[in-house]
């Protein structure tokens, strides 16, 4: 039977693997070991790596979190189960900010979470935010997703694609975050799909992430920039700090329930710059960019 | 008869007077101003400086509008007034981040509200941001305010201050944003205190702006500064971000209520920066300003 024991541990084994990949790319940064306990219930292994040659800022956090079941979720639970008083959570979350502008931003999670009432489910989601939309590499990117939801559920990515295209939203700025990618939450075993069917599709997803986010890097990371790349590398930064502190489900319920801060905000970039009204050249690389920020684009056709 | 026109052509008249102010002391920067108008009603006249002698970015924002009472207003209207239908809001925001780590951050806002059931208030607050606290500027500050609170109500500086400590504050760090200043909000009248005397000391406290900030500004401006010093300074500007999107009434709503992003967000500073759990070395001049980064110092005694 697949125990919450044995997710937890392959999710151990994936944060494993993805700093040895991530590293091996790299060439140089090395990931710092945070463990740390929650004093209400379980921990975390929170990874950091500054200053590679390629990843100037970076974390892949493993959390194994347990407690009283929270209010909200009580409140929020529409089935029509046994009441619960105890959960169980536990997951992965990445966010990689390289230092050349033309290697995006990636940010992936995967999560499980059950109660005692035997109510789970999955969730989780990755999104690439380039700093210059190269259509080739948002081509691949999105493939590369869509062939892993297709081994599943032929339904998974467009389903999967239009919610991280609503959930990687800027409304302030009427823009996207980046070229979205998948997100899914509450995933629950159905007459059709079991619990390890669904384990199979997170850990296919989460398998996903390390030769498509490493390819991304090496055809990237040597690409020569000038100091106007940089600086729209910056701005760009500037509205992923945006989105995560004004939006982010996750950076808000963190803040809001005494998380480890540390980790939680692991996800802003190293350095970000806001510029007063700042217009992007007619025709330059920044419109470019620009004009792919949206919703509903079509990257597998 | 004090009328929202003369208010508003006051504010008018003391954001000309503050941007004249700090475009002096700063000797290089000078302010761009766009006019724009909200589809709704009303409009504003905002002003930024970019990259000045001693200011790196800032902004003096004048806005004035009205329209159809928001329904959170009309739910929050614990008056037994009739109901209102209209409001008229106007003032003038202010957020200026120097270059030199030596010079502290800014912000002051002040403003009016009415709406046509009679009812008005009077809100505001003004609060220093010192990368390095400065136990001698702090009291400066802290003097001036008092000083100008007591000239019209000798409760206003121990209340307001109060009120600043509390809502100047960053939950997730523990720490206040700097060693805060004075904050009120919904100022009525009373039998005791008129609307013209509630508006002369919001015109004190505009008026406190222009010396105390420029003292501040000349006195720091020359100082030396080192690679460490600078570093710190983007690492305190990332909690300013922090502040300013995660908590900020003033940007929260205006975001949620559609108003014009780039004025709003004039308050973020030209960059800023994050460390993974940056730790100050013990006995340095960085651990001491965290040291005064919490509610309750009496700057005045």
């Amino acid at each position: 039977m697949l125990t919450k024991e044995i997710i937890t541990d392959w999710f151990l084994l994936l944060q494993d693997t993805i700093c040895a990949s991530l590293e091996k790319e790299d060439g140089k940064g090395k990931f710092v070991e945070d463990k740390w306990t929650r004093p209400e219930g379980g921990g975390g292994r929170t990874r950091i790596i500054q200053n590679g040659n390629v990843i100037e800022k970076g974390g892949v956090l493993f959390s194994a979190v347990y407690g009283d079941v929270p209010a909200f979720l009580k409140k929020d639970d529409s089935t029509e189960n046994l009441p619960a008083s105890q959960f169980y959570a536990t997951g992965i979350s990445i966010v990689i900010h390289p230092e050349n502008p033309f290697v995006p931003i990636i940010h992936m999670n995967v999560r499980y979470f059950e109660m005692d009432n035997g109510v789970f489910w999955f969730g989780g989601g990755i999104d690439l935010t380039p700093h210059y939309v190269v259509e080739e590499d948002a081509r691949f990117f999105h493939s590369a997703l869509k062939t892993s939801c297709d081994k599943h559920d032929m339904n998974y990515y467009a389903h999967f694609k239009k919610w991280a295209d609503d959930y990687f939203f800027i409304p302030h700025r009427n823009e996207t975050r980046g070229i979205g990618g998948i997100f899914f939450d509450k995933l629950m075993e159905t007459k059709e799909t079991s619990r390890e069917q669904l384990f199979a599709f997170v850990q296919e997803i989460g398998n996903t992430f390390p030769p498509t986010y490493t390819r991304l890097m090496n055809k990237n990371k040597e690409k020569r920039n000038t100091k106007e790349n940089k600086h729209w590398q910056l701005l760009r930064r500037g509205r992923y700090v945006e989105f995560n502190l004004v939006y982010d489900k996750g950076t808000k319920f963190g803040l809001e329930t005494n998380g480890r801060t540390e980790s939680i905000l692991m996800s802003l970039p190293e350095t970000a710059s806001w510029a007063y009204n700042f217009i992007p050249e007619v025709n330059s690389e920044e419109e470019k960019t620009l004009s792919f920020l949206k919703k509903g684009i079509d990257w597998v056709q």
